[in-house]
């Protein structure tokens, strides 16, 4: 069992595999050595250390080889896990070539091999995201076009307002997330950048050669080349995990509106099920959102994560005190929490379970009264908005103190019979005909969908 | 004086006073009358409403008009400002031309006006901001071009690292402000995008013209006009006021490492001084950084603003429940915090007094400890890294203890003389041959800023 | 209209009147003045000063003589509203007694002024609070009380879980809310101490006779004496914004509560109506829970308040550079919030409606399906527990699949029949029969909520 | 290596090695183990169960007897641990007696056992900082009595202000950290509550002696038995973790405050030194605050956490969706940052270094400037506070320009000369003759720390 919190525990509930991979004691090991081996082969590559240095260099650089609890004993110690991995590192390579060893970390410093090797991470834990966020994508649009004709009530302020579509909700959801793709893919982009400065950023250890050796291990690593180090400029990081924050947000509000379409007294739409999923260890009838609890506690802790990485942004002069420190197990925490939240959505989305029906019982639910915006429209028109809400208003507390329908209520009201007459009231009254644009918003999402995936 | 907490006071120290004027009460309130008067211009445009209509509500749609105090005593009963608001201009209107008064707010519903008033505001905040930033930028430009050559201490941890040059200080400071730069002016215009649904995004108050109405409306009031409604799906909001946050957080680190260099013991470069600036009201020899007290304040209060966004997300159904609300205070602060620090980084960079001599002077406090990497470096390439690490390490302390410069020491130890004679020694002591690419990366950024203001 | 975000008009919404002129403007330079005329009796009174100064200050000591437009441009200058308010009152004091001039300020730091100003504020606005909390209070321990043997169904997970009482969710209600005030009491309390340490905390400017008039002043200002000045150690403020950000929290769990019981479809509880309350711009039938917008708001704000506190804690040796600013419009809006929460959800409880017909129905409306614990319980005393679940959970599966109530699935299982006889299971069917200990609960928290009010 | 994020790799440079025991998924199962034997003890006492189910399942009730994949993967799917850790312990004590495994869990529901295992851990970790807290306040009550009488530069704004002692540094650290043990212990004693309901909070399943199963049940587990169950009322545990964020924040002052006199420049206080402890990997001369790091990096990540507690507190009805969930790894982070940053704390006020001469020679760096104040209130007692602050603030600027003692520019204004003869000059410019209550405000703090011992 692991010597933390509950990682080995929890971890799978809150973040996929994928990403908890990534994201080990071992995918950040790995991440450091792969620079340390890639800054062998590039200083090899322009003669600065011998060709013959990077096998055995390579031969040791893998994390498996490594003794994790002498590391992390060291580290504590030290304040850093770098110097001590160095030393590990070395010892190894000296194992097989003594001479090889005398070249292990050329001329990088502690946070060069940190900061790139999360920026190796961060590659591969946005390479998990990838195919979920299309997989999440494509069931949206197909609930978008597929349900772009089933009413339902819209609800604003947790209160019914007028008709809507599931298509049309399906698109929203569809809409915020695509934008949160691509706002994802440009600051993953932004932030796959070498860091290489050596001590306080000037590379001055490699002399004349720092700028070539940081081109050559930038292509290496398969990074790009930053137009200085950024050892205590963070905002990529931080822009990186914003954008993380701002998908889990979104997924957050499908979670919501999910869970509370699956409320017993709502019934609209439900979490898939499946063997021991949602289960309660003492009543054996539910049925809980486990999914949506994922996304929702997800995107109740993101912002916390957020607030801390930007508030770590002041960082002292070259290399900061306790704000990059802040960062370490912080940033992880953004790929883990979108990688869980994405994941459950995802299957959540993918089985979703509609009752039309139902949708179509609650817009009906309170007699009419969720129409009345569709009548007062009409006699807008003809007598001026204000006075048509004040009138329909009046007419609603009518239907609501006498349990009558409001169409009734509003056929017996002189002045809205004056206006309307009885076919003209019952044409109203039906919601498949008060959609207004909903039909071409979902068109229109689904439209601009399909040509950023061509 | 104002009823609520000390605006009017303490608001002029926080936030630059052409920023507090966009999102003053008059700035908020201008904006959703901007929002009516825009409507009722579209929908006379393509004759849903009658153009007459059209010059009365213009004539009302002015802030001065309204009653803000009966404005904020309805706003609380309604828990919303927008329908007293429409009230009052309706009744405005109403007193000049009754018909006109009938097609104010004509198809909107709340949300509408405040959000796009929102995001005129946004608009406006945006074109506050921007010469400012170019100004902050020059100012670095010239910094880091002027001064890179001038050598000071690299500082790690809190300490004394290698030296690096001031220069290239400045030029990361404007490596990271040109990156929020541009992530703001992204965010900014991907904000800045028409809210128009009505009730619960539908538009069927309009029928079968709510698409049409939207467009026109989006094009009179120069805002792009989204695929759908975005009542719910606050992203793109949140997004920004990220890219806000992320300015802060690199303008906070200029006033970090600007405060920090201002200490009376490195006294390296100070704030401007004026009349009456960073004064104390007991201690008269007292200059305060002002300036960075401004910077620093916002950096640490923005995340917590950042966050209060994030967690407002998920807000339910068609409008939320209390996220929505949870904004409308919170996201002008990112502006306002955004503009009081760039107002006094700029302020203070532009006026910035450096003193050379002390950056000197605090190289080579340490008598030598900072070259002690350059000497490791020669050692290894002769006995490798770790031995010669542990080497010089053994002579810092030994140069420590006995008070000597390193240098001396170095010279006594035979495994060290062995390898390196007095010339080479002394060389390896001046900071000035020990700056690496110092100079090439000051240029790349400035070639990078330079590229960019083409 | 004020000059920054739209206090005057959103700031009725989000907090009471009372404490928004306890943190207005003018709230905050009186507590100043306050300090001011309390340090002049002070030292009037121990004789460091003429007597005759003490009038002269008392009668210039009013917020409504100052030129609060001034003294916002001169502390934007200087950094610190402090430095322009001591020449402000100084000036004045000067224009009828030019010796008592002399002595404003005598031996202060600036930061005297603010914090003690805040302290009396804090005490103002701890005394706002207080009768309210008792108002709340007392409609909760009604509600716990007169509703202690409603029965509505218990929700776990937003799903229907077993039955409860109305009376037990207004008990848990009541009996946090019952641990917020102790807290905040107690933290208001210990927050109530004389900030008193002149320019760095040590008096010196009083010579031989800081404790002496530290002391005296205290006493003046009904305030505690510290150990020592605490100008960078804000502990106490922040914990008393810990408390009031718990009160929130605490409110922001009744307005959940009581918004999901409002929704239409649910419709067991309502906020109270009132003409002009919670309507819609645009649809007539519209009842918005505006009172749960505002605690929810609060909720979702006032936890990045408190962070922001927090973060802003390490301040620098004698007193700080930026963390103090981060607490000056901050603090206050926790008081702010709190207030708007507890007025709005005050309001509320008083107000509320309820439907226990409905709450029944709910019960009622899954066909049995909330009783399958009990029977799971009642089979599990004869073949165990989780055998009993998984019998009791196919028995749920059946009775959904087949549309039938549990009851009828469960009576026609052999091995339920074999050990329930249809009388026993009829029995474990009624709601009021499984309240387990819910009354007794119930007087528990009422119990000891009239403890403490003796 | 662990799963997920770098726990096992970095978990010991941020937790005590005894705090991440108690938080690890081992205590964590432990925690809820220790429930369900105490549920099984209580139940079988009163005779709700067979006296002989104890045995068995006290046998099985081992954390290390659980197989944690197997668990893992469940709880993912079942969104919840304790529904596999039910089973497997059933299975666990079925294998040794099956009559007995009938009664495990009887009458629990999950949130009873994650909720009281988690406050059994809670009580464990607070015993681990108990005697740590008690070492580090021993260190600074040490510290401030023996420095009481150093003189050191008093700093605010990061500017020099006017002589205090390091002792007084030491009191206002050791006077915030003991507020802040008080505070812990009382919010820690408060959360030490019984967590017992059932599904709902009812109890129902026990029917009529759901409440004396809860009197033993706390009574065998050591815990108070609150007023009623708090399923979704979590502010005791919030509050617990703003005790843990304060004391985390004060730690972050001491660091700050220590960090900064360690710099090269300022070179008034060390951590103490460790073979391997805040080395560089590159640079042999560098003495890094290692443990100030630590502390600062709690102090930038805790305020995070604290709001995401804040903000999941509004969780639904009987048992909230997502809010809960946000907690389950986020409160022990509290408790491992605190523990992390107060052993780093403790550690380097235990073996703190002090350079007196240094921080006297840094009094006098400012050539007299410091002293102004005193001269200035030598002067106001005849002129006037305001003109002798005007005076003296010339003389500051000319002594700068001129690169002269304040004194002897003071010597040569006549203004100053007619008031002060060279004698009084010279005595005013004494630092030790010019810290006033200094050592007063030591001897309160120490005096308070003595009572609170005893």
């Amino acid at each position: 069992m692991a010597k933390e919190t509950s990682t080995e525990l929890l971890g799978p509930l809150f973040a996929s595999e994928a990403m908890a991979a990534v994201f080990s004691d071992r995918g950040r090991l790995q991440g450091m050595l792969d620079f340390e081996l890639g800054l062998a082969r590039a200083e090899a590559e322009i003669g600065l250390i011998p060709a013959a240095a990077v096998a055995p260099i390579a031969a040791a650089a893998e994390a498996e080889r490594l003794d994790v609890a002498a590391l992390a004993r060291e580290a504590a110690e030290a304040g850093i896990p770098t110097i001590p991995l160095v030393k590990q590192l070395t010892a190894l390579v000296a194992a097989e070539d003594p001479v090889a060893a005398r070249f292990v970390h050329w001329g990088a410093t502690s946070q060069d091999v940190m900061d790139t090797g999360l920026v190796l991470q961060i590659g591969k834990g946005l390479a998990v995201l990838k195919p979920e966020l299309q997989r999440l994508s494509t069931a949206l649009a197909r609930l978008a076009e597929s349900q772009s004709r089933t009413a339902m009530i819209g609800r604003t302020w947790l209160q019914h307002a007028v008709p809507v579509t599931f298509g049309l909700k399906a698109a929203g959801w569809l809409d915020a997330l695509e934008r949160c793709r691509l706002r994802l893919e440009e600051a993953g982009e932004a932030a796959r950048v070498l860091q290489f400065g050596g001590a306080a950023g000037t590379l001055a250890t490699l002399g004349a050669r720092g700028l070539e050796v940081a081109e050559v291990l930038a292509r290496t690593l398969d990074l790009r080349l930053p137009a200085l180090p950024w050892h205590a400029s963070r905002d990529r990081l931080v822009a990186l995990a914003a954008a993380l924050g701002l998908l889990v947000g979104a997924l957050g509000k499908m979670a919501r509106d999910l869970s509370l379409m699956m409320q017993v007294e709502v019934a609209e739409a439900f979490e898939p099920t499946a063997p021991g999923r949602g289960g309660s260890s003492t009543m054996p009838h539910k049925r809980n959102p486990a999914a949506s609890a994922v996304a929702l506690a997800a995107a109740i802790r993101v912002p916390g994560i957020v607030a801390t990485l930007l508030a770590a942004m002041p960082q002292e002069h070259e290399r900061g005190l306790g704000g990059w420190q802040a960062e370490w197990e912080t940033l992880p925490k953004t790929f883990l929490l979108a990688s869980g939240s994405l994941s459950a959505m995802t299957e959540a989305m993918e089985g979703i379970r509609l009752d039309p029906q139902r949708m179509r019982a609650n817009i009906d639910a309170t007699r009419g009264l969720v129409m009345a915006e569709a009548v007062m429209m009409a006699l807008a028109e003809k007598i001026g908005r204000l006075q048509a809400h004040d009138l329909v208003e009046a007419a609603c507390h009518r239907a609501v103190a006498e349990g009558a329908h409001l169409k009734d209520v509003l056929a017996k009201d002189r002045a809205v019979a004056a206006e309307l007459d009885a076919g003209q009231l019952a044409r109203l009254f039906a919601p498949e005909a008060y959609l207004g644009a909903a039909e071409g918003f979902v068109q229109r999402v689904l439209a601009a969908y399909r040509d950023k995936k061509e």
